[in-house]
């Protein structure tokens, strides 16, 4: 096992060593879980400030619990976005926070480079702060990864969850991959320990340009592009389908979602061209009927949605013991 | 005293036994509020997700602080009602504080039946999480009328306050019957304590209809309407005087604030109706000089608002215990 | 050492001896959060509400971070202005937050008087919980100047920070003069402890009306008026920058940003004027560019703005342990 990141901001540069070390101290703090008092005093005295700079409930919710559970003090900020418009003002709330004693800051920005450049001027400043991207833009969200990581890979073996596992697995990865943050993260992380990943959306949601992404990143024997969704389907382990933001319509990149769901809506019948132990992700919330038919989703052996959910508080965990400079091994 | 409850969504059903459980536990957490460290490890580690789909300050911090102080961990949950529009959405949020850990659901909604709904998805999913309808609708808010039946019976026996003081006592409940769950669950707390509930209100806040309510239940002999405040009043040991919405007007269903308090405020004038210990309740926020006059609101004599806050968080902190399987007896 | 109040409302009668216990008490809380684990036990089981009536987010988090690292429980109230609109409902909502058991209020009021009304109605109701003043209106924000004497002193003896150290020193003030509770409180804190103040504004934001105030209350040989930038700078030991509010400049109060830069702004080239080793202070957030110069704010020798939000932690811990009957020295 091995660590030594101070800030969680990209998977792009994660080895396997460190999605190993994240996922066996994930299992360790998933067993505290099932116990009754589902606390540990690792973190008493520290502060996790969740800087919400763009609103959310479940992952702000999740970060939260998982650091209560660390027994962090937690401070929320949550921001209208009109009260704050300028880069440099951003810089200085993360800086008002540092000084007031925060330990590690999560944050959550609408754009792209905003949690990386306060984890910069961390570095600069020679505070030792931990810095976690929560989501920026449409660039990552590498707690979300890691938890459909640990997902998979604890179905796979829930007493050693470990990425050689997803060795010449087949991912197909369905939905708006142009706009979302999952995606990447996940992209780095199927790629990074042996999965092929397979992308399928329509091709105003998965543009020609995204291709060159692949080439560029040296995943193109990895990395698989689809217009229409069976060739993603076809003996996959595992579909991962995308949350649909409903504003895209509006802006004419979708039809309708009816139209959507027809040509690539998960349903139990399209999951029979996958392998026969095919499992559901979903990074929520669903739109049911849209990206998943609702039936596929309250289904307890197809879906893994509610592990997800479950994993998510045991990998931040993870994640903030590790930032926090917990012992590894 | 007898506990078998999962969830408190109701008090239509509740037995004369589980009201003492109720109100000799929140008598020993009274007790634990006077101390100098008001607190106690009762669910050290456990999670009390505060859900509220329709916004409450008060309510929520009552709970919120209940949880605290039997060292409960808290999720705070706030929709702004739009972004939440079906039904099923909220089974989906719900599944979510439930795969994150929760181990209780405080939940308001301005639907009728919604934690009702929740409350069975948990059933059916086989999980242990206890659901408690903090208000839902015009259908019913049960800590409420506990932790009005904990005020008045303990102001009769501090030491050993018991439903069966309730008998035989007249109590009046004044104001917008129809549209309120402050008076649905304390016409099942009083009636099935003992007590003869006189409702006063004008035709349009209580609705001939309303009767039938009273005869369908089996409650005809304990449950009377009026469409004057004077009989009400008559010789009644307590007035419960209930929140007036303002958007009531808009609806035409009242005329004016002023005439409404003429004919139903509730003043110390009209008080001289009342048995000379006659005592006020209001479940709060009130609308000073409306549903009772401000000086009478601030009589510390007459008026038990403030004591109803109190019993308020011992009363939650009881049924947190219990839910959470607490020890009885 | 001395210590005798419940609230901390104001700064206009503080006595030297007052000052002097903050400062040693907050310096004493400075070293315990130096530790890894920051937290004392010294308000465990106890209950501090930030009712911030007008909303704020870092005080409210500094605050409830001084709170949480005494192990106190936290309630946090926020209101939209618009649903609490007249003087009564204020006053009920801090009885109800008493009624729940509250121990301490902190209080921020767009109206001035605000806190002082609330601390009034405890001390009629004869009950010990301390109300702190957290911004009311334009009239004071005690803490605020507190964590500013605390944060000069501490740079002239960090051991022994103390109030005669300010004794013939020299503090500028510039800036919004008018508008703000910030230089009132300072005011009163940098008079009673021997500094003289130089007010320096334009004459929109520092009225000839403002120098009577000095004359008033005794402060005339202490207390400067000028309407141009120099005189207040020149030979200063420290100089304060206030926030501008843009507001102003809708109400014609300012002609830009850019003339307001350029004849009150503090820049490295005009703290020539000032001491050699001369300080910047700014309550914060700064607009960069206007109040200050954006390249001074970051620099770590000239300003102090940092510092003050540290210290805030500490000043507010040692308030709240002082207001909840801390042993003192």
């Amino acid at each position: 096992m091995s660590w030594n990141r101070r800030h969680v901001l990209s998977l792009a540069d994660f080895s396997p060593l460190e999605y190993d070390t994240v996922l066996q101290t994930a299992s360790s703090f998933r067993e505290v879980l099932t116990r009754r008092t589902k606390k540990v005093p690792t973190l008493q005295g520290q502060v996790v400030a969740n800087l919400f700079f763009e609103p959310s409930t479940r992952t702000r919710s999740s970060f939260e619990l998982a650091a209560k559970r660390l027994s962090a003090d937690t401070l929320n900020f949550a921001a209208s976005t009109s009260s704050i418009t300028k880069g440099e003002t951003i810089l200085d709330t993360a800086k008002t926070y540092l000084a007031m004693g925060t330990d590690m800051m999560v944050i959550r920005h609408k754009e792209a480079g905003v949690p990386q450049a306060i984890a910069d001027e961390m570095d600069r400043l020679n505070v030792k702060v931990g810095v976690l991207n929560a989501g920026d833009g449409q660039h990552e969200h590498p707690s979300q990864a890691l938890l459909d990581l640990f997902t998979i890979c604890s179905l796979m073996d829930v007493e050693k969850p470990r990425s050689s596992l997803l060795k010449g697995k087949k991912v197909a990865i369905v939905g708006d991959i142009l706009h979302s943050r999952v995606a990447r993260s996940n992209i780095w992380s199927l790629t990074a320990t042996g999965a092929e990943v397979y992308l399928a959306a329509p091709p105003t949601l998965l543009p020609k340009e995204f291709a060159d992404f692949a080439k560029d990143s040296d995943l193109d024997r990895k990395l698989f592009i689809h217009w229409t969704l069976e060739p993603a389907l076809i003996d996959a382990d595992f579909v991962m389908a995308l949350r649909l933001q409903k504003e895209r319509m509006t802006s004419h990149l979708l039809p309708s979602l009816r139209e959507y769901h027809q040509q690539f809506g998960i349903t139990r019948d399209r999951l029979k061209l996958c392998k026969p132990e095919v499992k559901v992700l979903h990074p929520g919330p669903v739109n049911r009927g849209v990206e998943i038919s609702s039936d596929l989703m309250d289904d307890p052996v197809l879906s893994l949605i509610s592990q997800q959910v479950t994993s998510g508080v045991a990998v931040r965990m993870a994640l903030l013991y590790l930032m926090g400079g917990g012992k590894v091994g």
